[in-house]
């Protein structure tokens, strides 16, 4: 879901890009009036990232699953036994940690699968060695509705963190970031690119014989458009981007999902109707997996919550049950709609 | 660019498709609505390219680009030698060898690097051993307005195709072809992801190894969907092969580029200020390269053409000169446009 406002302003424009008689999806990926706007994008980012100056933005095509390639492919030739720090805190972590297998060694750091990544693993950074070519997390876990409420300060060891549904969603020191990457699809637009924040002295690692869309100097030395990029994602990033600055920024952002989240839960919190799924100290401001204590009413909620206009509540395949998303362009209005119907259901349907 | 009824199309439903209240990009991937369109597009591919049942219809992010890695990794395992034959007919297909190389031995099937490309190189079927793993052709060459006039028949090895600028856009054989690829950017719809109909027998020799993004048996097992694929360019793609299919297919589609292509080359040939880059028997249906013989004059050509309303008119950074393309999207009346100015120009400027 996206702003309206944002959407409203792409519509209007969707036929004719600033008078050139075409849509921004019919021009080149090289034309002036493009390279203003992929340019914008990326001052856009390093200001509402608050980026240093040795920091490069990146876009990569596809999403976050060519990245869990494309990182170990780039990073595992820091140290010469190629071992990577991963955490394992549930689905999308584990889809890393596969393929971070076939290019290295990979340490366990930290694993929440005894718990059913009810809550993320807690972070002994003093089993950090320096023979490690970066640790890996996950921020935000969007199946099980779990965060990290910090990043951990890793030190030496670069941190690399898989921030897909958490990219300004809320205020992270990136200071302590050394490469963050996400697909744009959660809060910040369209599927069918990734985002890729990388601080320059890890583009030198990367052997030559790589597959040159996994090879992120390749980006860093063409600005992303080498290979013709995702023009519509990137228009679109363009006008997100901008919403995001006119709310405040990164931290307005994060109080509104944080209002939006906390309301949801106290419905779930203050009902015997609900439980969910993540543990308080680890629960998410922008996803809320939860389930009915009596799953013979999960049919009844998923057509009643349809009919109140309440879409795509079902929960990841993996783990069932039920799960709200609170991402940047969903308004306080829809958690408020969200709250009022769930309180309504607990109503009609506590025994 | 593309069709006016397309694109008034997706501008009218881009804010509610169907009544659901939510725009196209908003919805998941996942969700029927979604998914009906995926399945209504492989059909119609199917369709179109009259593709025997024993082929797969794939969705790969990205693009072309893409592909040239995944070719080689997926295929270089049918023979022990990971021997491929490569035609080098120009700059796209120097990118594909490049990639190739890194991934096993190439064989340099045929080449037009003497003539500058300006033609597409002779194929003799003869010099293609069983050693070869695949034979590689770029059946249209965008940079120089050069293509295959019909594919080569490779008998028992493999014929790939990089069609990124012909998919769809005359009638090929495809009873020919073990595996076709290409961006949806040229005749397809917009940036961002490729189109790959490939032999099934062909998607057993990727080892497990390589990154998941890359491996094509993955597309094939999850339909294009085991992760979050660029909806917005599924759904253009949708409307656009549509649009063909109502036009009469794809045989009319190469009817159409073929007189709009003609009416140039006639503008072209008939004069002494225009010169055509591509030799006859070479020249592409849907990319005219041409250059001023006085290139004093490049500077007022490409400043009247703006002026007349002409845009993308620019020859590639690499060969410099002047290109006008005629993919699918461009109307009849696009290309008298272009023929009505080239002639006032030559009589404005001829001396």
């Amino acid at each position: 879901m996206l702003p309206l406002s944002v959407m409203e302003h792409a519509a209007d424009e969707f036929l004719d890009y600033q008078g050139m008689g075409a849509g921004i999806i019919e021009i080149s990926h090289r034309s002036p009036e493009f390279i203003a706007i992929l340019t914008r994008c990326i001052k856009l980012v390093r200001e509402l990232l608050d980026l240093p100056p040795n920091y490069q933005v990146l876009f990569v095509p596809g999403g976050p699953r060519l990245l869990f390639s494309a990182i170990p492919l780039n990073l595992a030739g820091r140290k010469a036994g190629r071992k990577m720090a991963y955490v394992d805190s549930g689905l999308f972590a584990n889809q890393a940690i596969a393929e971070a297998k076939k290019f290295g060694e990979v340490f366990i750091w930290g694993s929440s699968r005894e718990e059913q990544y009810r809550r993320v693993p807690a972070l002994d950074t003093t089993l950090l060695g320096s023979d490690l070519c970066f640790a890996h997390i996950t921020s935000n876990n969007t199946v099980y509705g779990t965060s990290f409420a910090s990043l951990p300060d890793t030190g030496s060891v670069p941190l690399v963190v898989d921030a897909t549904s958490d990219f300004m969603s809320r205020p992270l020191d990136y200071s302590k970031v050394a490469l963050a990457y996400g697909g744009f699809q959660k809060n910040l637009g369209p599927s069918g690119l990734a985002l890729v924040v990388v601080r320059e002295d890890l583009l030198g690692y990367a052997p030559a014989d790589i597959p040159l869309m996994l090879h992120l100097k390749y980006f860093a030395d063409n600005q992303s458009i080498g290979n013709t990029i995702n023009t519509f994602a990137i228009y679109m990033l363009d006008l997100m981007l901008n919403w995001i600055k006119e709310q405040g920024g990164v931290r307005a952002m994060g109080e509104l999902n944080a209002q939006k989240s906390a309301m949801v839960y106290d419905v779930i919190d203050s009902s015997k109707l609900y439980t969910a799924v993540a543990e308080p100290h680890s629960r998410s401001h922008v996803n809320i997996a939860f389930r009915l204590k009596d799953s013979d009413l999960d049919a009844s909620f998923e057509k009643e919550a349809l009919a109140a206009g309440l879409y795509a509540l079902a929960g990841h395949r993996s783990v069932g049950g039920f799960r709200a998303s609170m991402y940047n362009g969903m308004p306080l209005e829809g958690a408020k709609a969200l709250c009022k119907f769930m309180k309504e259901f607990d109503v009609r349907h506590s025994r």
